[in-house]
């Protein structure tokens, strides 16, 4: 019986040492600037990397060292890769997770779910953002609307639970965030009549351990900001990840516009929580605060872009800040802990709101609606930034955002609900003859003033990193793979791909030298400095 | 009418000045090291580069500075580029041409054929192994097997002509050679019981020329090697370019196998111009001298295997010499005037013949056919080497050949003829448990003896590039692009493209920079020096 006990004491033991990227370490990411443990690096979403040997100097000797490339591919490659103990795990489209060697991108695994056939995906896609990683286990949420826990060194299937009706439009392309046992999953459908939610499941087991709706129900807080039964229609999709602050233990998401998108006629009220941000007690699953960017959304300006938290200065005094360049145009800077307005400021042109009153709230120019015979308004449909991730340089101190420097013709239509398909209520028409083009701006963190703007051809769809080393990476649809100075904006390098990037840039380290991955056409590129 | 003389005059000397590829130039591509004008570099096929700036000293300092990725691959991505005068010609699979701006990569005209949805091929594929250029037009062979011109500046089409009848299974996947004034196009289609020809069609206006059938028809020599009618769907196919000596004014072409493939039961005879290499006169389409390497195949060894034109000493004497490795398992060297056998030696594990006679036939070991219950041959049913080139390098003097050590079960069916369907009468059996390798095995062209062989995982599917620069370039299967030192077979260099390497690598210079070129994956990547 002894010899049993010791047994089993000896088995958990070596369960736990085996635990390898557990809750602690991913915290902590800062000690460990050689991996790259979340969606966006670290919990803040900073999507900045410690890692210091490329740089402003050198980096004109940045060349791909492996390529790996989808075999079949069936949608825009969107992943970030996550890299622990030189391996790294991408999401291939629709919903396959790879293990690859990060030293020569060997194969190391592939996991492809079953899903019908018919799967339904009312989006732009099909497309999936990325995978997370908590101990032993590899997490992926699935165009079908499922979570699945996989064994990170195996690929072998753990765990495959609903989400959501995918026969009703529920589907996903978010990346899960692994908090501490836990696995919090955002969900996609907007353009199907879906009443959003965030979920989080155990992470061991995959039991769902909470549900936070996006749209209160009846009774609720909030739900009188929606018209009759709209609100059971009304969208609030989840489908980008959020950020999380360990200290406060506040979880952060942005919350998707509401439904239908370009008629609003039958939804009056602000339509909480569309096109907010929230701050959310993961432990409970409970509401702490909201911040809504755009009451009564009637552009599809979802309010999805990861929140950034960041400490900033403010009068003198440093404040727990998040930030975040919202798709209507405006940047914001609010108090992580309370939600309060701490500044504002458009960043891009915008032709619908006079500035935001002393709370945040945008001054809306009256007439800026979608009509029937089409009504132009800045930003355009896809936003003035959209799902792509901002970056925050500790080193520069700046805020830096992919800009869309257009406008759309908006129009509105009838709209009905039927389960499963199109809810929209409108669209956009593109500007002849608009001169539509891209930027990357650097923004001031504090004030959201603008401090350097590089040029891109076109409005782009590929998210930025900043690096220790002083650069900002970032892509092109026209397939450039480049580098600023994230002092001065000046280009420092450039790539061709040979595919449209529509991903996140991120950073690592194999063997003391330091790397930098994009998703680019087919393709995943890891670069590197040539000897 | 004077005036209109004139311009009529002038126009026609326009159009003159701006033959940018001239036959002339072909014909002496040497001149021109930067450039590569035909799919092997030079009309002897000896895809060799002159260009030296790539070295075995610096070959380290190689990565990709471009890359092109496939928007919709159809099929495995075997072309081998042309470039000439900064602008790279690719075919994409099935039968789309590309022009790109070489610098940078940029696409500057692409055209893809219309073809019938139902477009036949039995083979494997669908593929393309790339384009020719003559004057300002680039020529393609599509897959329903058709012959296009398009303008070489802005792609747009000037003719396409029909080249045979897809229903029957003839297929286009060879690239075009042009020669002075005239396009030489071969057919794919050995699976469908086709009767297999060679084609010239005029380069200007795209009438034939004419057509030469690699099986001799009724009351012609070499009719009487068939048995009965088995002659008209014989196969004999032309899939793969040809060569040229332009002194000698002969045309040198691999001829397929016969078909059915594993079942000569009703063809008996040696199946003349199956598994053969022939001897053409351009200007007239007649025939100047055969050899059949292979009589009577019943293991799928074509002979297409692009004939290398190479000067060799043999007993003090300078031979105007065609070199081969032939998918048989021997490498032949034959005088190219006169079709004479001057050595001939095996250079991959086979075990069906014990060599070859005085004439170069080979001595076949009895018992070794295709049988209904499977019979273990060496080489395997792809051969020991395939479509994929050789390269002969000008400066070591070697011939390098990408070779496959691998053995198949051979299995015999019945076959019965059905017009465009499969004709085959057999198969293959891949050996449980059989250690089949790759290797490049650098040949001495005089006799076919090894000088050094430098192993692969697996056996490839790639050919071969040699330059001056002291260097061998291949591709593996697992997507390693690299470089052997020419001498000694030393590795120098890989990269890891993430691809399979199904194709032809090649060399240009671009801004006094010398570039290496290779299809993998989907991908076209083009490599050059860091600084």
């Amino acid at each position: 019986m002894k010899t049993i006990v010791s047994i089993i004491i000896s088995l958990f033991f070596s369960f736990q040492l085996s635990a390898q990227v557990s809750y602690q370490r991913i915290a902590n990411a800062e000690n460990e600037p050689g991996n790259w443990f979340t969606y966006s690096g670290n919990y803040a979403a900073t999507r900045f990397s410690p890692l210091q040997q490329i740089t402003t100097s050198n980096v004109q000797k940045l060349a791909p060292v492996w390529i790996y490339q989808l075999r079949n591919p069936q949608g825009p490659f969107e992943t970030t890769p996550i890299v622990v103990d030189k391996v790294m795990y991408i999401s291939e489209p629709p919903s396959t997770v790879t293990a690859l060697d990060v030293a020569t991108g060997r194969k190391i695994w592939t996991y492809t779910p079953d899903m019908p056939k018919d799967v339904k995906f009312l989006g732009f896609g099909p497309v999936n953002r990325g995978v997370a990683i908590l101990d032993n286990n590899v997490y992926v949420g699935t165009l079908d609307a499922h979570l699945i826990c996989l064994d990170a060194k195996s690929g072998a299937l753990k765990w495959n639970v609903v989400v959501g009706d995918n026969k009703l439009g529920y589907a996903i392309t978010c990346a899960p965030v692994a908090i501490d046992g836990k696995i919090i999953i955002g969900i996609s459908g907007g353009e199907a009549g879906i009443r959003g939610f965030l979920d989080a499941y155990n992470a061991k087991t995959g039991k769902r351990e909470w549900r936070l709706y996006t749209i209160p129900g009846t009774g609720e807080t909030g739900n009188d900001t929606w018209q009759g039964d709209s609100w059971k229609t009304g969208g609030a999709p989840t489908w980008v990840p959020g950020s999380y602050d360990k200290e406060l233990n506040l979880l952060y998401w942005g919350i998707g516009n509401p439904g239908p998108d370009w008629n609003g006629d039958k939804r009056n009220g602000d339509n909480l929580y569309t096109c907010s941000v929230l701050a959310i007690n993961p432990t409970t699953g409970k509401l702490v605060w909201h911040f809504q960017f755009t009451p009564h959304d009637t552009h599809d300006w979802d309010a999805n872009q990861i929140p950034v938290l960041i400490d900033v200065k403010i009068n003198g005094v440093v404040r727990k800040a998040l930030a975040t360049a919202n798709r209507n145009g405006f940047y914001y800077l609010l108090d992580r802990k309370t939600g309060e307005f701490l500044a504002g400021k458009a960043y891009a042109k915008q032709t619908w709101a006079k500035g935001l009153d002393a709370k945040g709230k945008p001054i809306i120019i009256p007439g800026k609606e979608p009509t029937e015979k089409g009504n132009l308004v800045y930003p355009s449909l896809q936003g003035a930034t959209n799902w792509f991730s901002p970056s925050y340089s500790k080193t520069s101190g700046m805020f830096y955002v992919s800009v869309r420097e257009m406008g759309s013709l908006y129009f509105k239509q009838e709209a009905e609900y039927k389960p499963g398909q199109y809810f929209m209520g409108g669209g956009e028409q593109l500007l002849p003859g608009d001169n539509a083009y891209g930027a990357v701006k650097a923004l001031d963190p504090a004030t959201g003033a603008i401090k350097w703007e590089f040029r891109l051809q076109s409005p782009p769809w590929s998210g930025l990193l900043s690096t220790a080393g002083g650069l900002v990476f970032g892509g092109s649809v026209e397939g450039n793979f480049y580098a600023l100075d994230a002092v001065t904006g000046k280009s420092k390098w450039q790539f061709q791909t040979g595919g449209q990037i529509v991903s996140n840039p991120m950073s690592f380290s194999v063997n003391g030298q330091q790397r930098i991955a994009i998703a680019a056409g087919s393709s995943l590129m890891v670069f590197g400095l040539m000897q």
